[in-house]
């Protein structure tokens, strides 16, 4: 039985909602289980109202959560008693273990995996990469979109080989492989895109060359590779436009009378619109690059969402995706950086 | 006499637009005199079905264009009958002229404004500054967004104030002014926004902190400081987005009969967000840090955003723009960066 463990502390809606996401994955699929690592009483007292096979979920108390607020090295170092810590000292310690799903700090989650969980040989940084809906119908990654902040082209080139094995893990036989550029001719950008581009030419992977910000959404790739910085930017600014077009739509239709006619008509328009950008069908970001799977969800994540990161980790285990990525890395002078993330 | 040169090569609708815009900006302002430099025979043509005063416009032949496909710098100084170049000449020579619209290669036009005008002194580097439309209504600026890929943190410090005379000339007494950054914390970020930040905290300007991508369009920030890579992705993801939500949400409604007739009903709503987001509305992107203001216009221009560019060069003139943004210069240590944008 494939066991996934769930860090139950700091999801906006608390540890009702990571009980009833670990429900829904176990309904769904028999042969996996959930370990939930949390306040003991306040996860209990969720599953209480649930219905699901007890032996697909084991409860294990950490009284303490780690914050935004806190700094992550010391907190990953002192909170010993936290739900993060106790739930990848399980991931580590038990090779049953696929991986882990946390909707807590971004920060610590990463410091604590990587501190933790260790990298795979070879990787220089593990970096993180969420997927976003496409006009398509389709998905696209961004790797790294945080974990790392100054990059060198080496980095860029182990994000390419790690989500290009990830995709593929995902079902994409040839995935798109672009890299994030200010044009798409070959000599653009700055300093750090300009040695990457050769270097990602060199590849055994379908590199598709430079790609602009503007058609992230545009269904041509698969996989976008940049540092964490430009990643972040391109992440956010993409969601921050649309939430905001979509506020302006729905002040715009509110304050007019036959636009509120109009949207009763368009019902199932915006119903489709809503479902295709709910990133709580798109599962969380995951984390690649540590020797055991970790998926970051949302802070603000449904029960869906959760279900869907417990899924991801499943579907990347089945993939043998650790050991694909460990296989992809060609015999490059890896640098071994010990920088943290 | 107020003179504006705009280089008529270059916009995707050809001569006719540039032509039309100048005369509507003629029109609606009787102390201004615009130069249209470039193919005489096709600009007089587009001219001879137009009303204006005669006085206030002039043609200068120019048989040369500079396209995407030209190196800047080689078609700088071999293309010397250009419009461009011809247009660029006649800035830096003649001082009743404010300064140039172009909407051709962007790549051109920055290079060419750095290489002919020349730098205000203690400038590092001039960037580029494109406005967009907020969700309340008002306008944010970022700076740089491509012409500057690689910065130091010294550059981001003459961007914002540059930035900051420009947002006062136009009306904004304190323009709020922010670093662009992957959270809001003050440690947050790269090394250069990390370096960055103390300096602007520094200035006497009304610095507000780092901004997440995702507030973009918020309303909360005038003036958005960044390197032109990052400013690059910010700009062209969150028009990317944009482009294609409205895309989306276009071939939905075509697919589903009463979403057709809920458009109807709300073609107001559909009116007031196409005219929110219209870049026409907004004029260029403005070019800053030359001894002459440059403003280029997208592409794509129509006639309104032509006239847009060519208001824009006169308010920054009549606002004494480059003797703000010279004076604006507090007695740092200037680098006296030669690298070319």
């Amino acid at each position: 039985m494939i066991k996934v463990v769930v860090d139950c502390f700091g999801a906006d809606k608390g540890e009702q909602i990571m009980v009833q996401g670990a429900v829904k994955a176990v309904n769904e699929c028999s042969d996996i289980q959930v370990v939930l690592v949390g306040d003991q009483s306040k996860i209990e007292e969720a599953l209480n109202t649930e219905t699901y096979k007890k032996e697909q979920i084991v409860v294990i108390h950490a009284p303490e959560g780690i914050s935004n607020m806190d700094t992550p090295t010391i907190a990953i170092r002192q909170k010993k008693e936290s739900s993060l810590v106790k739930a990848l000292d399980l991931v580590k310690s038990d090779d049953d273990v696929a991986g882990l799903v946390s909707c807590g700090s971004t920060g610590a989650v990463l410091t604590g995996a990587f501190m933790k969980l260790g990298r795979i040989k070879g990787i220089s940084r593990p970096a993180l990469c969420p997927t976003l809906p496409t006009k398509t119908g389709g998905k696209v990654c961004i790797m790294d979109c945080g974990a790392n902040m100054d990059c060198k082209p080496q980095n860029l080139v182990h994000f390419a080989l790690m989500g290009n094995a990830y995709m593929q893990s995902m079902g994409i036989e040839h995935p798109r492989v672009a890299l994030l550029n200010v044009g798409v001719e070959d000599k653009k950008g700055n300093e750090l895109a300009k040695e990457t581009f050769p270097l990602l030419q060199s590849l055994d992977i379908n590199f598709v060359g430079n790609m602009e910000a503007r058609e992230l959404l545009s269904g041509d790739y698969d996989l976008v590779v940049t540092d964490g910085f430009a990643g972040n930017v391109l992440l956010k600014s993409t969601e921050g436009a649309i939430l905001n077009l979509l506020s302006m739509l729905k002040t715009d239709i509110k304050s007019r009378f036959f636009s509120k006619i109009g949207a009763v008509f368009m019902g199932k328009t915006f119903k489709y619109l809503k479902k295709t950008l709910d990133y709580n069908n798109y599962g969380g970001a995951v984390f690649l690059g540590c020797k055991k799977v970790v998926v970051k969800g949302h802070g603000s994540s449904k029960a869906a969402s959760v279900c869907a990161c417990i899924q991801q980790v499943i579907a990347m285990h089945k993939a043998n995706l650790i050991e694909k990525v460990t296989q992809a890395l060609p015999n490059l002078a890896t640098e071994e950086n010990t920088e943290s993330c």
